[in-house]
């Protein structure tokens, strides 16, 4: 049996849609009745594609694999007693908690929206849930209602038409290019008392740059269109709190001290990046070596660190994969140093290399040039690493090495490749069960237990992520990031690089949805609807 | 200048559809941002067709006129200064009132649902709007996943899957038909551990038949219908109270003693007939003769009885045209007893028909056997009428008139109607400015004021609504209701029907996005998702 936790993310999607039926019994606990395609929310958000495009029910990826659905949260695990526990909720609003036992849980909560102590973040949306890319819609057509009315002062129509995005990442980005575009087109068009210049579109940003994990020529790019369209960036600013009328930021002036400013807005956007929520916080709280502060950490083989083999996996935001090296090292020294004598040679340092790249496969770009590295570090140069030189070397390795990004594109890799495991270790020990021999042996012929005892590394390596490149849509372009190379284009060529991405991911249904509500924007516009 | 008054309906629509831009300054007045197509509420409900698809932004409708929107509530009408006060609403909730002058006002306003003294409506649902079918869907949804959970008792299980609707006309019965129809095709296949068995619909109606506006063969069409599908259609009862886990109801038993049962349910849909919103109900005190209790009462020119001639209409389910003959009786004698005898001849009686025909379209039904009708009233037998036997005459031939129901096919048609003449007028008075004789005469030149001395009369007969057929979904089949002709069918006729019917009232956008939500449903089935 399996279970899998609140799969509106693209991980556990992923996972249900490689195993095959019959593999497992199959039970999703999760809050919501259905997955989200968040890479658009952005999009929904102004009505420039639906939400309805943008769902998909769980029941319906379900019920190929016969599976069962229990609308809850989880709250607690039991991993010794192999036990989920499940808040459920009433109709009248009572709640009431029951056990799910397990033999294999896979962990897929996502992650909340990382606070940084910031008051009065209740005056923010957020941009998680189709319910967030609603409330965002209304409250964006409300305001140019409200500014549309003759009752409402020239202050306060400054302040409905102004619109704050803290937070410089993909998200925030695509949110401030979006409600930017909808003004160009919209606006002028339907609400023929507002002109376009009293529209005020700000990005407040932390860093010196925006979209800074991508390259530094898509953020350029980003810059520079948000500068022509006039949209006001904020570099190098801190937010220092939300209030329902204003944002208030700091940022350091050129004499290095720190200035006070204030916007006043009735739309703040709050996407800085990600947090535990609070049933991940409690599976990293239960184990003793999870030390990561904003996701539960994983082997290469996605399998939580500290729990049972091969009984409870996490895959998607709420799981980072363990980038350190130091946590090997003594069965690294173990494992290599064939002569015992307490030091690596060259040969050894060959071997050990392999099995790093095995376990940590992320550090394979930092590996490649083997003879240099021993040379490297051998400070006193006798041909050999010291176990102090080699673990400097591994330390520093390990920190070069950069977790994957909270992004849908490795949720849903990962979602895939534990789901394609889990089929394999199904097959295997249903073939086990029927293979005369093992069943001879007969100490423990349940299938759970032979799934339990078939070691992950026996049908399948580790997770390895294939980047299929990053993109960001700003403002009728897009920005495209694939490695050393990236463009960017128009919106032709952000649809050929979404119909291969998605070709990968998402639904027949979502696309064609998606598509159509390209062609009904083409011909109709935008949904001004509000609902 | 034009305002109209919430335009989430039908009739409001047909009159911003009719009118050209250059006739009027446009200012539609509503408290939401578009407008709905009401009759597949019920299957937005279930999830069948999207909600996006029913929906048209009011500044949609308005760009074209170049018109102005306020989002608001009208509150109040002094018709004396023609000021119509509106109820503004900013984003932190202070409320504030402008007047808005107009020179024609159109209100359609639409109506409430009719509560009939029962308490506990605040647990029913009504299916007025956009939000009543998403929270709907919602509920239905939510006890499907709450009968599914394994905490819920089986007691709470039935209750959870009990459909009550109370009120058998149109909307009761397609909204049950639409529910039956999700538990047949998806219940079954979604949640596995639900049986159709468990599921009951329940439909209470006080009359003695369901859809009794409708033909009798349609009425019987409907009740077998459900009768083999296990609805359970309860006659003749009266709903006592509803309670949030129950509905009360009385029946008379075959003794004729009242009986009372209850049955549990998290889901009661009350639709049960209309009532004046408090608009509507501020509109009719305001003026004395204005007795009907449910709607406004107009002339058959759809002016409002007793206000100033050609400055206020009302069209659509918040307005209700006169029946009564009385009222124009001194003036039909005036006109029609030529010889001023105080009696009317057969040569009189003809010309009163051809004046009462003109003034109340919908008596011309009753009328057409003029020399029967006249010997039949003729007591005395001296080919003649006297005031009193005309008086018994015009009174019975009133009570005979039935107005027309409220139904998105006469709002649509009174809109339109309205709206041609509202242009004819414009055009008119536009004329009458350019014509220098008139401008000679010099008396008053404003176009406003010419175009409120121009009577209605001059421009446009009276408003005659043209019977298009009454449609009636019923769980995949289709009642139509075509005058004498009735007939009952499958989807295709309904389609063939509809797309008929549409192509008068909707637009294209929503056409297409209707004909896309039913090749969806037939390729991916009706949409689980909850949003």
């Amino acid at each position: 049996m399996k279970k899998t936790t609140r799969p509106s993310g693209w991980g556990a999607v992923g996972v249900l849609q490689t195993i095959s039926p019959g593999d497992y019994h199959v039970t999703v606990v999760a809050t919501d009745t259905y997955t989200t395609f968040t890479p658009l929310l952005p999009s929904a958000a102004v009505g420039t594609v639906s939400v309805r495009s943008l769902v998909e029910p769980v029941r319906k990826l379900i019920a190929r694999l016969h599976g069962h659905f229990v609308q809850g949260k989880a709250i607690d695990i039991v991993m010794s007693e192999r036990l989920l526990e499940v808040e459920t909720t009433s109709p009248d609003g009572t709640k009431t908690n029951l056990y799910i036992p397990y033999d294999k849980i896979v962990i897929a909560v996502g992650s909340s929206s990382s606070t940084h102590g910031v008051p009065g973040l209740e005056n923010c949306f957020q941009l998680k849930t189709i319910g967030d890319a609603q409330a965002m819609r209304r409250r964006i057509m409300d305001n140019f209602e409200a500014a549309s009315l003759p009752t409402t002062t020239p202050e306060e129509r400054k302040r409905l038409l102004s619109f704050v995005v803290c937070g410089g990442g993909p998200t925030g980005v695509e949110t401030a290019a979006e409600i930017y575009d909808f003004c160009q087109e919209d606006i002028a068009k339907y609400f023929p008392k507002i002109c376009r210049e009293e529209v005020s579109i700000h990005v407040v940003q932390s860093r010196e740059h925006i979209l800074n994990t991508y390259s530094e020529a898509i953020s350029k790019f980003a810059e520079d269109k948000f500068k022509r369209d006039q949209v006001d960036l904020i570099t190098l600013a801190r937010v220092a709190a939300v209030t329902p009328t204003h944002v208030l930021y700091t940022v350091k002036n050129a004499e290095g001290k720190t200035e006070q400013h204030s916007i006043p807005t009735n739309f703040v956007l709050w996407s800085t990046g990600i947090a535990m929520n609070p049933f991940t916080a409690r599976v990293s709280s239960l184990l003793p070596n999870q030390v990561h502060k904003k996701a539960i950490e994983v082997d290469a083989h996605l399998r939580v660190k500290g729990a049972p083999l091969g009984e409870v996996y996490a895959v998607g935001d709420c799981s980072t994969i363990e980038t350190s090296l130091l946590s090997h090292f003594l069965q690294l020294v173990e494992e290599s140093d064939k002569d015992k004598n307490g030091k690596i040679d060259f040969g050894e340092w060959e071997d050990m290399v392999a099995r790093i790249k095995k376990r940590v496969p992320m550090a394979e770009d930092h590996l490649f040039k083997v003879r240099e590295l021993f040379q490297l570090y051998d400070s006193d140069a006798d041909d050999s690493l010291s176990l102090n030189e080699l673990l400097k070397l591994l330390e520093e390795i390990g920190n070069r090495i950069t977790s994957f990004p909270a992004t849908a594109q490795v949720s849903a890799q990962q979602g895939k490749y534990l789901g394609k495991k889990l089929h394999k270790l199904a097959k295997a020990s249903q073939s086990r069960e029927r293979d005369p021999e093992a069943a001879a042996t007969g100490t423990d012929k349940r299938a759970a237990t032979n799934m339990r005892a078939l070691a992950d590394e026996a049908v399948s390596g580790p997770f390895r992520y294939l980047h299929l490149g990053s993109l960001a849509y700003i403002g009728n372009a897009a920005v495209f990031d694939f490695g050393k190379y990236s463009f960017m284009g128009g919106l032709i060529a952000m649809y050929a690089w979404r119909s291969v991405y998605w070709n990968e991911q998402v639904s027949a249904r979502t696309r064609a949805l998606l598509m159509i509500d390209w062609i009904v924007r083409g011909i109709w516009g935008r949904d001004l609807s509000r609902i």
